[in-house]
């Protein structure tokens, strides 16, 4: 999906900024890139910006027109900040990303997002050529946002829509764990061996006992203990009898 | 939720950095800069790459440590590149901003999401201070991420989120919670507590420490404690000294 998608950036003024892009789509998986008349371009603020991703740039095909650049494009959606006089179909940028991720069931789709200037974005003509728009939520006080970060948002949200069509699971908390989980059998043994360690420093009364285990089940079924962790509070309850007893 | 919010840069290196922070943080409708010892601050370069976000630069705070600049935080997420040898509760971006929508349901509120040193991000040390890493999904044959733009990206999701609890509404944990959650502050304590009262038991030695705190941390940190939680573990570990002391 992500080699179907190229970016195509229209009149860039700062040479940074297309190394800056560059890197943005880099990080994200993506690798096509399409310079309209940039002023300045190869350049070495670019290269330097870029930060290693200059195969990117090497890469990148530079043309004279939004046409030129998209000519072969089932689906082109150009970046606007903000609403023309007619109404275009608008898309948010998660729906970008599903809206390529299902073009892109298609093999052999070829996919264009456009950013334009970094003064004034896309001209109306531009964005007439295009079969969605792409707006990135803004403070409406302060919404110049700069090129290669807008880049870098839908990128983003693409390569999002990328893994998740790779496979919906996720493992619990988002990383492989390094034990396996308590079961509740565990808990429960668990929590007699704490009430009862409680007790036996005469911080608990089964007799008049408010919500205080309660609140501790609460904490530590909430938490998801693994085994390990079961096994250390343990460990600790087992120290704190021994010096109980010891101190008789 | 947005005002709740404090964006922490340790130990930034590139002044342009800091001025691309505050421009994608006004972008997105975040305020409060924490800068944890820049190189370079203030500094011209900043400004400039701010592009108009000066206010944001101009009411950074300059702090001396990650401690200063979370003290008074009750969520602290930290951005992590890679896989630490313990697993920590990870989140994805979309992730980060339910997490933090749910949290600033408390108007009072302080959250922190921390991003580290542009060449190697944040120490361990660093990382267990924190409840939640979050992880950019990058491409993982290119995954140097500039920190101005991974700020990009998970402001553009606090964005989002924002945006989505303006129509939607749930509380935390699905129901109204009986407590205040701890802060930073607390649990600092808390843990300190927790060491000495696991040496005063002969639990733990802190010249071998093995993983003992790190996996301690990592469970009290993910289970996000209220204060009353905090109150009724300190008021444990004190018993538990209490009787070890007459134990002599």
């Amino acid at each position: 999906m992500l080699d179907n998608v190229r970016i195509v950036l229209v009149n860039t003024t700062h040479p940074g900024n297309i190394g800056a892009t560059a890197r943005a789509m880099k990080n994200m998986g993506l690798s096509r890139l399409s310079l309209v008349e940039p002023r300045c371009f190869p350049a070495e603020e670019a290269t330097a910006r870029s930060s290693g991703a200059t195969d990117i740039l090497e890469h990148a095909q530079v043309v004279a027109s939004l046409e030129e650049a998209v000519v072969d494009c089932s689906l082109v959606i150009g970046a606007s900040a903000r609403q023309r006089n007619i109404p275009w179909p608008l898309l948010s940028p998660r729906q970008l990303g599903m809206q390529v991720r299902t073009e892109c069931r298609h093999a052999s789709a070829d996919v264009a997002v456009v950013f334009g200037r970094e003064d004034r974005g896309l001209t109306n003509e531009e964005l007439h050529r295009c079969n969605y728009h792409v707006h990135i939520p803004c403070n409406p006080d302060y919404s110049s946002l700069n090129v290669a970060a807008a880049v870098q948002v839908l990128c983003y949200e693409l390569r999002v829509a990328w893994l998740e069509s790779q496979t919906q699971d996720e493992p619990p908390f988002g990383v492989d764990w390094d034990s396996e989980w308590a079961d509740a059998q565990d808990m429960e043994r668990f929590f007699a061996h704490l009430e009862q360690a409680l007790v036996d420093i005469d911080f608990h009364d089964p007799n008049n006992p408010r919500q205080l285990m309660s609140r501790l089940r609460r904490l530590y079924l909430r938490a998801r203990l693994d085994k390990m962790e079961v096994n250390i509070l343990r460990g600790i309850l087992t120290a704190t009898q021994k010096r109980c007893k010891d101190a008789g």
